[in-house]
């Protein structure tokens, strides 16, 4: 028995008595599968895999394995799924929720060996390679053929696409080409019972039958293993251009995002937003911090990025942009990018924000999705609640409706944390929100699935589950909350 | 027993003895639940939804509900899975592949009255409609907010948003905006058991477990009723410039893709071609037509549409992309549109194209999606196969890699049947293409699932049918060859 005290559950998980305890004859049947160098027990390696990114969660797993090949999953999974042992597939292991480790002593199947580019099709500019595939990879594999990747992460350098797939990664280009459920145009998907299911079609329409793959994208490693990825890639624009804003009031920033739309309409690739507290944090923790817009404070401010094929279109878009939202009145202050640097010292301030709370103290911090027109009311409500207690900030992907809320107070202190919970998740429910935008639930989260969807959906999820992993193996205690005892 | 005489079937299906036959009861206890006048049993009425839109399928109801609730819907469902009484669902009623009539005595319940606009957010774009409301009622809706609907279709005036889902409609803005399944936020859907499933989100990001609504988007009625979408909507932009090209090869016509893509970027909303016999077809057999390049004949002719927010910009845009295809020699003759006349003259020619057809004679159509470079080949080796017995033409959304092959002979002749399938299909399936881009299988197709789907891919959407329908009383025959008898 152990305790994996996520601050929100304090709930105490047992290890599943159904599965199997790892015995010598089983790494004997992995050697023979993957090769003896693929079977992975030496204790450094092994302790940085049962590990998470947030150094939150840590598994007891004594084995891992890099298969090469998607027969060899499949041969794993199967002989797993005969035996009863209990599987965590791994990507980069960058999972914010607890997603990618072992919780105890599963099986780590990682990915990282099957990283080869399958083809890509200049003309569809389809994009079909093997899960292991570091993110920034293909992104420079496709930029020398003049294309991009629909998706961009903090994480990009270690991330791979089988993990980003499997958790439905957003991420900052969400807002201009949309959901992996739209670009990704097939997958090879391993099922527990070690089944290769052959769905990597390369094809933007196909309707022959049920689109199954869409199950897996953001399935989190449970339902099966992605081995291989087919993608729609976008061409690769040549202009950026990036503004900084600052507005009286939320009202404003959202009259900005319906302008923004109307106005830069097919160039409009980001729009964040951020409160005053937010910017204060950034320019007192981060060093070499400017304020780009000192004359006066405002209490919102916005950063927009446009991204085109042609850079006088683009300015001339933002020019009139501008001219229309500081004459309404909607924007009060503002400057655009003259370069580089400064486009990348404005994303710097957004960007920095998380790595400025860590050094101000502790921290809540919650990823939600809420109606646009609702979404900064938690933040001011919270800070109600609150008073002087802790500082309350709000910012995000304001185009996408998904709130990055931050609580940053002196130390973790139980009693701030019950005035939080679950008035945060309550109150993201009751207005039809959810409360993992794009992190996933893995293991910190399944109690908290009922925020944002209905008795119903938990139990057809939990019945998907059971019909494609009938005993359980695969990343075992994750997503659904009836898994947790 | 009835013979339904798909020309590319041509085999014998019987009803399922399991279906209870509709009783006095039923109609009563019907009654009760939608009331009196929303239980059809008028004769034209009834003929009227027997048949399909081809009017090729015709089946033998004896009954019409319209509900107005989903409550209502989920009552109906409820009883018929416990009297196993079968039941097809229907919207618009403009399926091409027979998947919205009764095979044989299926209770229909159309969802048309069904067809209020709930809600919509001008800062997100997103609205929310009920199933039965009808695309360009949307549409107009939304114009009148400065938005538009992500999809378009011929159908748009009689075809229903919850069909459109049910099918995963593609259509003609697909290229520029992308599939439903990216575009749709959420879905309430009655499963064949009664339940209702609220997955009715608002929300771009929602990683909270697994994206169950994605099976009902294409689950053509078999899965669930939707009887609630709520839909991200693009702003409507109001500069469209059209141009009509003709290259001497189909090589060119890859090369202008490629450019396209790269010069017009955010801008290109449609590329669409035609070889020289669509072209012909279309002048010799519809009233009005010209050659919009009557100077020479060419092999390939494109239509290609910008849509953006700016006029000057995109006509700059289109220039330089015009002097480049020019330059480099794979565009040798074209013209741009005027004025809307002129455009509307560009598209009338493209989706003429069906209906030359059907004035030409007897017609065999496949709806085709193939990787781009591959398209026309089964085109030529089509036209090679057949000499002079028929003609063969070859047009579609070459953006899409979406070819609509047609083949034109003066009757309908079993022994041509035979040179066309299965080879068209086989073809197809060498070339990893799908057999049915965007019509679905229907009652039509079933058959040929397996030319673009693999055993284990067809025999997980059989485990998902079971899962959700033990009965099988939704949308009986249809889509999974399993069910034919």
């Amino acid at each position: 028995m152990r305790n994996f005290g996520s601050s929100t559950m304090g709930s105490t998980i047992l290890r599943d008595e159904r599965f199997a305890i790892l015995e010598e004859c089983d790494i004997h049947y992995f050697q023979k599968v993957v090769g003896e160098r693929a079977v992975i027990n030496d204790k450094d390696e092994l302790e940085a895999a049962n590990v998470d990114w947030l150094g939150k969660f840590k598994g007891a797993s004594q084995v891992l394995l890099r298969p090469r090949t998607t027969k060899q999953v499949a041969s794993i999974l199967q002989y797993c799924n005969s035996r009863g042992i209990a599987v965590v597939p791994q990507g980069g292991n960058t999972s914010l929720v607890g997603g990618s480790v072992p919780v105890f002593d599963e099986v780590i199947v990682n990915l990282g060996a099957m990283n080869k580019i399958l083809s890509f099709d200049e003309v569809s500019g389809v994009l079909v390679c093997e899960a292991g595939c570091i993110l920034e990879n293909l992104d420079k594999y496709l930029a020398e053929h003049g294309f991009t990747m629909p998706l961009d992460l903090g994480a990009k350098g270690s991330c791979q696409i089988g993990g980003n797939v499997s958790t439905n990664a957003g991420g900052l280009r969400f807002l201009r080409y949309g959901s992996l459920h739209g670009n990704v145009l097939g997958l090879e998907v391993v099922l527990p019972d070690g089944t290769i299911v052959d769905m990597l079609g390369t094809l933007r329409k196909d309707n022959t039958g049920y689109d199954l793959k869409q199950l897996f994208i953001g399935g989190e490693g449970t339902l099966g293993v992605v081995t291989k990825v087919s993608l729609l890639t976008p061409a690769k624009l040549s202009s950026v251009n990036v503004a900084f804003l600052a507005c009286q009031d939320y009202l404003s920033c959202q009259e900005v995002l319906v302008l923004a739309k109307k106005k830069l309409g097919e160039v409009l690739s980001a729009f964040e937003f951020l409160d005053r507290s937010s910017l204060d944090m950034a320019l007192d923790h981060l060093e070499g911090m400017r304020d780009p817009l000192p004359s006066a404070k405002q209490k919102f401010y916005l950063l927009i990025e446009t991204t085109g094929s042609n850079e006088n279109h683009d300015k001339e878009k933002l020019d009139v942009f501008l001219e229309d939202a500081v004459r309404t009145g909607h924007v009060v202050d503002g400057v655009v990018a003259q370069d580089n640097s400064q486009s990348s010292a404005f994303w710097r301030i957004r960007e920095g924000i998380a790595e400025a709370l860590n050094k101000a103290g502790a921290v809540y911090k919650y990823d939600l999705s809420i109606p646009v027109k609702d979404l900064y009311q938690l933040v001011e409500e919270m800070r109600a609640k609150l008073g002087d207690s802790a500082i309350v900030i709000g910012y995000g992907h304001l185009g996408d409706g998904n709130l990055h809320l931050n609580i940053s107070a002196p130390k973790y202190d139980e009693k701030l944390l019950l005035q939080i919970e679950p008035f945060v998740y309550e109150w993201t429910s009751q207005h039809k929100g959810s409360v993992s935008a794009e992190h996933g639930l893995g293991f910190m989260k399944p109690h908290a699935i009922h925020y944002s969807k209905t008795p119903e959906t938990v139990q057809l999820m939990v019945k998907m589950k059971n019909l494609l992993d009938p005993n359980g193996i695969l990343n075992p205690y994750k997503v659904l909350p009836s898994i947790h005892i």
